[in-house]
């Protein structure tokens, strides 16, 4: 009789398990993020002294500690009303921030200060193909004649630790045209934007602003609905 | 003789100065601000913990070190090849940084870190009407009879001391599409937004951004070319 509730009880354990991590790439789990150390980094007019994009990152894995920070910083919660680090038109909180790494990639759950697994897999540079990457070949200059010998091919590039993917959801702004939305979260992205590169000239990591990217395979990879726009990207890793 | 040359060196002297003066208001003059103080301020992590949108602001002036640090971080020169504070896309430098005061109206020059004369008079009101400004009148709740008795009108409301408006010259940008060139001059002002956000949280400053103003009146004031468009601003000033 014991043993059969024992049995009963892991059963419906194992059962509610299942139906939770439902949705969820089965081989990623949530990363609960390192509460954010709010004593840390350069003075304010060091960082803007330093601020900078970078080109190269070395590819060693951030901190729990650094990514944790890097992520509150970017857009966490602030303030016990749930007010944010970065200003959204209308307080309408519209920029998701996902994260690309090595294992996965993931959403950031600004309420809960963790990472929610999105898709399984190494998808760094599928997001952001590199412009001289593999099968890249140096163009001919004007008046050139091209190399006859086959070029040896680049080697592949090295991605950061972490690529960070800023989206608008403009279905949280509840009023205005498609075109208005799309501006209001435009501003709200470039903002986010720059408290990561404030952030990382403050503690030491590399880190720039892209546009260019494969928006569409990112819409597909993340499922993202028609309301979201991926607007740009962050490489951020240790200087190399 | 040597009088007569006296008053001819005088008069090409006077006219040298009319010429310069030239298009530029001319009660107003150049104000040279102060070196950036480069070590001054909050841990960043502190800044992102105290980053706020402010609705009220003393009318104190703000000092000439925190005007010339509030615009250096803002978008100032930080390197010596002229690279800024604030990326841009493809580093177009596209962000217009214009000054409103008490005075008049002013350009950020970051070149000669100074701001120069547009326009004599005191604008910030004009160009961003208050909602609840003078005449407006508070609408009855639903189910609430409309107050017969005339409403006593508000009293008009202060002004920060200064009013940074941010405007992209999406002419800066060679290349693209005008809906493209758009964007990434609307994520280049959200990105100088957050400089200014950040700095003041950093600094003891009270500001938020806004998207509510009078573009056209902005415009024409100052006379902006058809390619630049005013996308944000911010008050700013001591916390009241």
């Amino acid at each position: 009789m014991r043993r059969s509730r024992l049995t009963a009880s892991l059963v419906a354990v194992l059962l509610l398990g299942f139906a939770l991590s439902w949705g969820q790439a089965p081989e990623l789990k949530t990363i609960k993020l390192d509460d954010p150390n709010k004593t840390r980094g350069l003075p304010v007019m060091q960082a803007f002294a330093l601020r900078a994009s970078a080109r190269e990152w070395s590819d060693k894995d951030l901190s729990l500690q650094d990514l944790s920070d890097l992520l509150w910083a970017a857009d966490g919660i602030n303030r016990p009303d749930g007010r944010r680090t970065a200003p959204s038109a209308m307080n309408a909180q519209d920029v998701d921030i996902f994260v690309f790494m090595k294992d996965g990639a993931y959403k950031y759950d600004a309420a809960g200060h963790s990472l929610v697994p999105v898709i399984a897999g190494d998808y760094r540079l599928t997001v952001t193909p590199p412009r001289g990457g593999p099968g890249a070949k140096p163009m001919a200059k004007p008046g050139e004649k091209p190399e006859a010998k086959p070029e040896a091919k680049p080697a592949p590039p090295t991605p950061a630790p972490v690529l960070i993917v800023l989206v608008t959801d403009i279905g949280k702004f509840r009023m205005g045209e498609t075109e208005s939305k799309l501006r209001m979260g435009t501003l709200d992205v470039g903002i986010v934007s720059e408290n990561i590169g404030v952030f990382c000239a403050g503690t030491g990591l590399a880190t720039r602003p892209r546009a260019s990217m494969d928006a569409a395979k990112i819409k597909e990879l993340l499922k993202l609905a028609d309301t979201k726009y991926p607007l740009l990207n962050h490489p951020v890793g240790y200087p190399k």
